[in-house]
């Protein structure tokens, strides 16, 4: 244990705070182990809630098992009408949704929820808070249905695709964990207190709301969709080309390239790339737009490593992430939401692992301020 | 800034994770500075509304500056129809107030809060919520009250003594801030993703309501006001120093003595003493309540420094938070609520802190579970 203030370490970069079994992130090698399988194996194979148990309890489930944890998320992803009722008021007053998902959970956790109860709850809030705000009435899933089949079905009020249903239930199995990230971190801080689940995730989907987590699916896609939408006779490679480096010029960001963590390509990326890939060769319009986001990917990477030849840069999780929600027929504002579906699975196993270590999360601080101050 | 991992440090004791001007915490001389203010000169000199000032602007406020932000407060406490539905829900369910306060908030979030609305609002949703409980209709205060006299007003629904307001004013000063506490640290880290004030007020809720926080008042009371009633013709001071040696003996912690980060006296607990002093002065049954718990604190010390010499031991702030807030007729499992009417100062301060330094928080974990598994 340190005794002595080490020097400050704006934003705990490379601080190791804690340990986990749940998930290994190497950024040097690019690779994501979720309890030891490798994300590309695990994500396109096994089902949302084989994942959740095996972050729960370390290992694959049986198929009993799975049999049952399946019937019980069933059941938890019916609301108490209390829990409907604070998404309705939000909905009358068109809040974003992380802010009525937030509000969800606070009135679930006056029910002493169990984890169970709270991962099949983030499902609903989401999907009921959608069909609230656009006027229509939730509706169930079937209760035989999995998880990622129940979202789908619980958004649009349709029988899903098997195509759409293996695409989304990679997807929430790829973003299920991921290290110690912003929202984990302080779901473990706050159960580092002793308090309880419904606190921890509260606050997780508050820290996840911010728009420097890193769960930023939206702009990537919007960038793509301008490029796409303007006609003014050149191609979309001319096109991206212009505006990636009218962006760099301007001192910003290209979104959907790059990652703080990862400093080869982040392997979420393949995984989300492969799933989103077969989802839209479904369609003919599908099609087009994994066809143009080939186009536009390669157009950024090559301006981007002409502009900066020093700096690795590679296609992240969300540009992916962010093909693969749009043809699953999701708006942009509903990305970091669905995101918080899967991620639940996470912030669940993180608290119970914070639990059990059992040490508070108390750092030190630099006083930089005044001195001396007297009243008179 | 870091950039190899450094070894595992539980709990982040000592490790230094930002700057700040707004408190200094010295643990080994028993001193804490409010920006650049010594507790001990601050708190049973200026009111909740200029101390808030001060952490906000780092300065005392001018005699304007105070009356104007004393009339928004004050109108701050007025919440939206909206948010005192949910507490009625909340209460109907007889929720714990720690739950509603987030909820209470969560719901308030939706509305774009100002600093000024959450702290005003933060007083109003447990003294409403506190009487939805029992049965009343939440009353609102005067317009022209400060905070202390409305937090009273609206809790009993009667003005206030003189010495009750100056008991919860030097109270609500000495907790408004202290360094890089757990719900401090986790409103940061939410901050740190670029989130709003109200997520991080709900988050920092959240982590204050866990019992290893460290704001535990109501034990330290419940243990003297549970040997004051043992009839069993022995003295106070014996019953109190067998009680200490069986606990002790059975592994358990003595709560109110003791303190993380004090190895010294603790300064909050001076203040606060000689201010529930003061407070129980004013009633017979407040002098005889003081000078038990002096019989009590007493006994404690010397039992405890007799079992573990090698251990510095001192009465933390809890011991007299307790007194002084039992003293101002508030029931125990209001304690950590009103902890939070003056704490919240110190999170939107906090709060506006890290927003301004713009760093994503984001440590990192030792990974120690499986390796190379495979499915099949």
């Amino acid at each position: 244990m340190p005794t002595s203030p080490r020097p400050y370490a704006g934003g705990l970069e490379g601080v190791v705070v804690g340990e986990t079994r749940l998930s290994q992130v190497e950024g040097q090698a690019g690779r994501l182990t979720l309890a030891g399988f490798p994300v590309e194996t695990l994500a396109p194979t096994v089902s949302f809630e084989a994942a959740l148990f095996l972050l729960w309890h370390d290992r694959i489930p049986s198929d009993d098992e799975l049999r049952i944890l399946t019937t019980e998320l069933a059941a938890a992803r019916t609301l108490p009408q209390a829990v409907t009722d604070v998404l309705r008021a939000a909905a009358q007053i068109d809040a974003p949704p992380m802010h009525a998902l937030r509000l969800g959970i606070a009135a679930l956790s006056l029910r002493n929820p169990t984890p169970t109860d709270i991962v099949g709850a983030m499902a609903t809030l989401v999907s009921a808070y959608v069909r609230l705000c656009a006027g229509h009435e939730p509706v169930a899933a079937d209760a035989g249905d999995d998880h990622a089949t129940a979202v789908l079905a619980m958004l649009t009020g349709e029988r899903p695709t098997p195509a759409a249903v293996r695409a989304l239930s990679t997807y929430l199995v790829t973003v299920c964990d991921h290290g110690m990230n912003a929202s984990t971190f302080t779901a473990r801080v706050v159960a580092s207190t002793g308090s309880d689940l419904g606190a921890a995730v509260e606050a997780a989907l508050g820290a996840l709301q911010g728009p420097l987590h890193g769960g930023a699916p939206g702009p990537a896609l919007e960038a793509l969709m301008a490029l796409r939408a303007q006609q003014d006779g050149s191609t979309l490679d001319a096109r991206t080309r212009r505006w990636v480096t009218a962006e760099v010029e301007a001192g910003r960001r290209i979104m959907g390239f790059g990652h703080r963590v990862y400093r080869v390509r982040d392997p979420r990326a393949d995984v989300l790339q492969r799933a989103a890939q077969r989802l839209l060769d479904d369609s003919e319009a599908g099609r087009a737009l994994a066809s143009d986001a080939r186009c536009h990917e390669r157009a950024v990477l090559e301006t981007l490593r002409a502009l900066k030849p020093d700096r690795p840069i590679a296609t992240n999780v969300e540009f992916f992430t962010a093909l693969l929600l749009h043809g699953l027929g999701l708006p942009t504002h509903l990305f970091t939401p669905v995101f918080a579906v899967g991620r639940v699975a996470g912030w669940t196993a993180h608290f119970a692992e914070q639990r059990a270590n059992g040490r508070l999360i108390r750092p030190s601080v630099a006083y930089v301020g005044a001195q001396d101050r007297r009243l008179h």
